[in-house]
């Protein structure tokens, strides 16, 4: 490493700016053969996981992105009060094109009750199914079905099993939640696992509007 | 495991159900002693990096959080062409609260000039200040800087010195791109590494409207 950067050191800026350039130009032509490669269009399957920040946020920024496409979305809550104020404001801009369905209660550790939670995820998947089958929506959001499906409220056979054979060819679904179940990450086409390198959190700064929620 | 599991399935419903209840009340009890203790509110400097999807989408999401929660945005592309049809289209609606500012040229492997992308990635930092020290905007998003500063196109103590010292108090700054750099991460206060688990590159598929772009 030394002897390389005292080497590069050495070098002249103009011999820096022919070195990049040949470099740059070699590093297009690989990259312009691989996309020629990539010629098949499909809906995908697509899970956030992973103990960091994102998942949700970055299923939001999907949802926002297929919208200006002029896509229509549906996104199902798995766990309620989890896409609040800000998301629900500005989704409203888009009311014609997006449908958000909340599960009834808050989960686990709000309601402490199995049974109910239990129920709660029945009913939910059970409209996440229409939705995912359905002809009117491009792409369908469960977010947080990773944690229902974590605590064994629904079989994750039951979910692979439907995605496999009820999903349209062209319609993306996208999956958040910590800890998805590996069955769901051999099914799935782009995962995606957040890790949290450092949160505020530890800092004692709280969750905050525009940030948080 | 086993003999754990084994205890487990020998349960009834009513006993796993009860279990389930304490165990959920302890968990609430314990994240709502955490959250407590978390009263102090300021403007983040979070920044996403890693291999993985999700670091420009995510800060995506995070600007149409804030827009939902009435807030003003900018957002500065060090690399043009990131973020195009699908965000510019859904950011049209919000165009009295957001400012978009795209570095004029392309970057690297498409320009294969090395003092035309030292050049614009000064001008677009010298964008940014503006943005980031001004008392208008509440969020600020620098899109792939880490890019321009791992390349060495700006120095990365200049763009630290000047988040420490100019920056107010209650903005939020977004910092996006793959490679950050040590001396930023150190200074974050939100930091979230998205790792590629799975692409669907890999299996011949193209980039796709909606989804990546």
């Amino acid at each position: 490493m030394t002897v390389k950067n005292e080497k590069i050191a050495a070098l002249s800026d103009a011999e820096l700016d022919a070195r990049h350039a040949e470099k740059m130009r070699k590093k297009k032509a690989a990259r312009d053969k691989i996309i020629a490669t990539k010629t098949q269009e499909k809906g995908l399957v697509i899970v956030h996981t992973g103990k960091g920040k994102g998942k949700s946020t970055a299923a939001f920024g999907l949802v926002f992105r297929a919208l200006g496409n002029g896509m229509k979305v549906a996104i199902v809550q798995f766990v309620k009060g989890k896409w609040e104020t800000g998301e629900r404001q500005a989704l409203k801009r888009f009311a014609d094109d997006v449908t958000i369905t909340a599960m009834g209660d808050g989960f686990t550790w709000e309601t402490q009750d199995r049974q109910r939670d239990i129920a709660a995820a029945r009913a939910a998947w059970e409209r996440a199914k229409a939705l995912i089958a359905d002809d009117e929506h491009q792409m369908v959001v469960l977010d947080e079905l990773n944690i229902v499906l974590r605590y064994d409220y629904l079989p994750v056979d039951e979910v692979v099993e439907f995605l496999k054979t009820s999903k349209p060819e062209m319609k993306h679904v996208v999956i958040t939640g910590r800890n998805a179940r590996d069955e769901l990450i051999d099914f799935a086409d782009l995962v995606t696992e957040m890790e949290q390198v450092k949160h505020p959190f530890r800092a004692g700064i709280k969750a905050q509007k525009g940030i948080e929620f």
